[in-house]
C-alpha cells in the first residue's frame, strides 16, 4: 500500500491527522501505522530514526544544549462505528483524532518539516497505551532503549484541550479485608459478621479529609475511594469474609512508598493487600524548556489528575507535561471528535516554542 | 422392582431408616420412594391415603377428640458419596439419615404398626423440602389440599437429636440500597461514593442489639446481619451503587409485617427492599397433645431459632413441635450419619405419647 503520508499531508496538521485516523491501528494493530511513520520519518535527513516493535523513534543531533522529547501512541481503542474520518464543519470524528492522533499528527509535522529546531528533539511515535502496562510501548522503550528517553524536558501530547496538564498524580489499589466467623444466621452469635467489621473502614473514608498539594503553582487533588466491595457467602449464612477495594490518587510529593505508608496509616489495624501501583509526576515547571513552552502557549499549567505515561519519563528524572488538541472528555466515545482549530493551534504553538532559532 | 418396604422392615424402625435412605430420593426424583410408601400405607385397614403429586397422606378416623399430624420429607440434598447406607457399630451412615429418613422412618413405622392410636393421626410423607419454597410438598397441600393439614397439633420429624425444638423463628431477607454519583477516582470530588454510603447501613448493624424473647418458657434469639455486600464498577471509577442484603431471624411473637416495619426503622432513611420473607411460628406447647408428647419425651422444650416447615402448620393455626432422631448438625454433610439408640429412643417415645388409649 502507497503511504498515505505524503509530503502534501505532512506540512499540514489537519490533514495529517485525517490520514492518520485513517489508518487503523487498534492497540496490537499497529504495524501498518508504525510503517508508514517510520517511512517518512527515515527519508527526513535530519533525523535518525529507530524502531523497536511497533514503537518508532526519530531524533536530530543538531548539538543543541538542550534536548526535548515529543511523544504520542499511535494506538486507538477499539473501532466503535467511527471509521474512517470524517469532516463536519470544523470537527473531525473519527476514532482516536482526540486521542491522541491529533496529538501525534503535531508531532509528525513537526519532524518533518522543522529542521533546525531550537533544541534538539526525540520524537517518540509508541505503540499499546490503551491496553495493560506490560505492552505499552514507552514501558518497553524504559526497559530495553531508556537512552531513547533521555531529555530535559518532555512533552506527552495526550489530549488537554489546548491546555498544559503538569505532572500527574500517582495511583494506589489495595485491598482491605476483614475476617470472621462464618455461624447460620439463625444462630448468629456463634459467628463474627465480616461484613459489619467492614463498617470501620467505610467510617474511615467517609470521614477521610483529602489532601489539596499545590507544587509549582499547580494543585493536586488527592483523593481516597472505595471502588469495589464484596463479602457474603450465602443468604442465611454469618459471613466470615469481607474485602473493600481502595484508590488512593496521590499528589507526586508522595513516593509510592508514601502513598502505601499513608493508605497503611489510615486503616491501621486492619490488613492492606496492595493490588496496582504507579508513581505520579512532578510537575517540572523549573527546567527552561518547560517555561519557554509555557510561554509559547501563554497559559497558566494546571494539575494533571489523571495517570498518564508523563510518570514513565519522570520516573527516568524528566520532567514532563501534557498537551494536545484533543477533549479528554471525548476520549474513547464514540462520537469522538477533534476541533481543528485546536489542532491548528497546537502547531503553531509547537513552531513557536521550537521553530525559531533567533528568538 | 419389588417394595423394599415390607413386614418385617415397618415393624423396626432401624432397618426402615435403612430401607428408606436405600431408597434414593434427591429432590424432584421422589417418585419411587412416594411410590412405595403409598404401596404399604394403602395396604394397612385403618389408614385412608391419599397423594398429590410425590406427596403422600395417610389418616387414621377412629373419630378421636383431637387430632395430631406427623409430617417429614421425603427428598434429600444431592448425594456426596454417601449412598447406599453403610453401619458402623452404633451408626447408620448415609446421605438423609440424619435428615430425615430416620424421622420418615418412625413415622411410616408407627403408621403401619399402630392401627388404635390415642388421638386419630394424619401423616404426611412430603416431597421437595431441600428446595425452593414453590416446589415444597407441604406447601403444594397448604395450596390444593389445606384439609390435609387440620390439626390440633403438628409434630415436624426433622433432626433435632431427640430434643424437642418448638416453634421457629422468621426469616426476613432485604436489601439496602445506596445510590451515589460516579466519577473518574483521579477527580473523585465530582462524584458521590456510594459504597462509603454503605458505611452507616453497616454502622447500624454493628450497634444493632437483638433481643432475646422468652414464649411458653423458650427462649428466641433473634438476629440482624449483613449475609451479602456488592458495590463497585471499575478500579477507577466513584461507584454509584451499593446493595448490602440483610437477613433479620425474628422470634415468633412478630408478624412478618412487623419484622419488616422494625427493619425499616432500623434502616430508616434508606432504601428497604424485601427479597425475602417466611413468618416464624409460635410454640403452641398449652395444647393438650403437646403437652402429653412433651410429658412422653420427658425433656423440656427449647425455642427452634432456624425456620422450619412448622411455620406451615402455625399458618393454618396448628401448633408444632420439631423432634427427630437426627443430629441436625450432620445434616447435609458428606459423613451424615444417625445413631440407632436415638431411632429406637424416638420409636419408643411415639409409641408412649400414642400408643396407650388405656392411660
Amino acid at each position: 500500500m502507497a503511504n498515505p503520508l505524503t509530503q502534501d499531508v505532512l506540512v499540514d496538521p489537519v490533514l495529517l491527522t485525517r490520514a492518520l485516523v485513517d489508518i487503523e491501528s487498534v492497540s496490537r494493530h499497529e504495524k501498518a501505522i508504525a510503517d508508514h511513520v517510520e517511512d517518512v520519518l527515515r527519508q527526513a535527513p535530519h533525523l535518525r530514526t529507530d524502531r523497536l516493535g511497533n514503537t518508532v523513534m526519530a531524533r536530530t543531533d543538531l548539538g543543541r544544549d538542550q534536548r526535548v522529547a515529543l511523544a504520542g501512541h499511535v494506538d486507538t481503542v477499539p473501532i466503535d462505528g467511527n471509521f474512517p474520518s470524517m469532516v463536519s464543519e470544523d470537527l473531525i470524528f473519527g476514532c482516536g483524532t482526540s486521542d491522541m492522533k491529533s496529538g501525534i499528527a503535531l508531532a509528525l509535522h513537526l519532524a518533518t518539516t522543522l529542521p533546525d529546531p531550537r533544541h534538539d528533539v526525540t520524537f517518540l511515535f509508541y505503540e499499546a497505551e490503551e491496553i495493560e502496562s506490560q505492552y505499552n510501548g514507552l514501558h518497553l522503550v524504559s526497559q530495553s532503549r531508556p537512552e531513547w528517553l533521555r531529555a530535559d524536558f518532555a512533552l506527552l501530547l495526550e489530549p488537554t484541550y489546548g491546555l498544559i496538564e503538569a505532572g500527574c498524580q500517582g495511583t494506589l489499589r489495595a485491598v482491605i479485608k476483614t475476617a470472621g466467623r462464618r455461624a447460620h444466621t439463625a444462630r448468629a452469635w456463634r459467628g463474627v459478621n465480616a461484613i459489619h467489621a467492614a463498617g470501620e473502614v467505610l467510617r474511615r473514608l467517609a470521614d477521610y479529609r483529602p489532601r489539596a498539594v499545590t507544587i509549582d503553582g499547580c494543585t493536586y487533588r488527592e483523593g481516597l475511594n472505595a471502588v469495589r466491595i464484596h463479602g457474603g457467602v450465602a443468604g442465611n449464612v454469618v459471613p466470615d469474609a469481607c474485602a473493600v477495594e481502595v484508590n488512593l490518587r496521590f499528589a507526586p510529593d508522595r513516593t509510592e512508598k508514601q502513598a502505601l505508608e499513608h493508605v497503611q496509616e489510615v486503616f491501621d489495624g486492619f490488613d492492606v493487600e496492595v493490588t496496582d501501583s504507579a508513581p505520579g509526576a512532578l510537575p517540572g515547571l523549573r527546567a527552561a524548556p518547560a517555561a519557554e513552552f509555557i510561554t509559547a502557549v501563554g497559559a497558566r499549567p494546571e494539575a494533571k489528575l489523571g495517570w498518564t505515561d508523563v510518570s514513565r519519563f519522570a520516573a527516568m528524572g524528566v520532567p514532563a507535561l501534557n498537551y494536545g488538541p484533543g477533549d479528554p472528555m471525548l476520549a474513547h466515545a464514540p462520537d469522538e471528535h477533534v476541533e481543528i482549530g485546536k489542532i491548528r493551534d497546537g502547531a503553531a504553538t509547537l513552531h513557536r516554542w521550537l521553530g525559531s532559532t533567533q528568538e
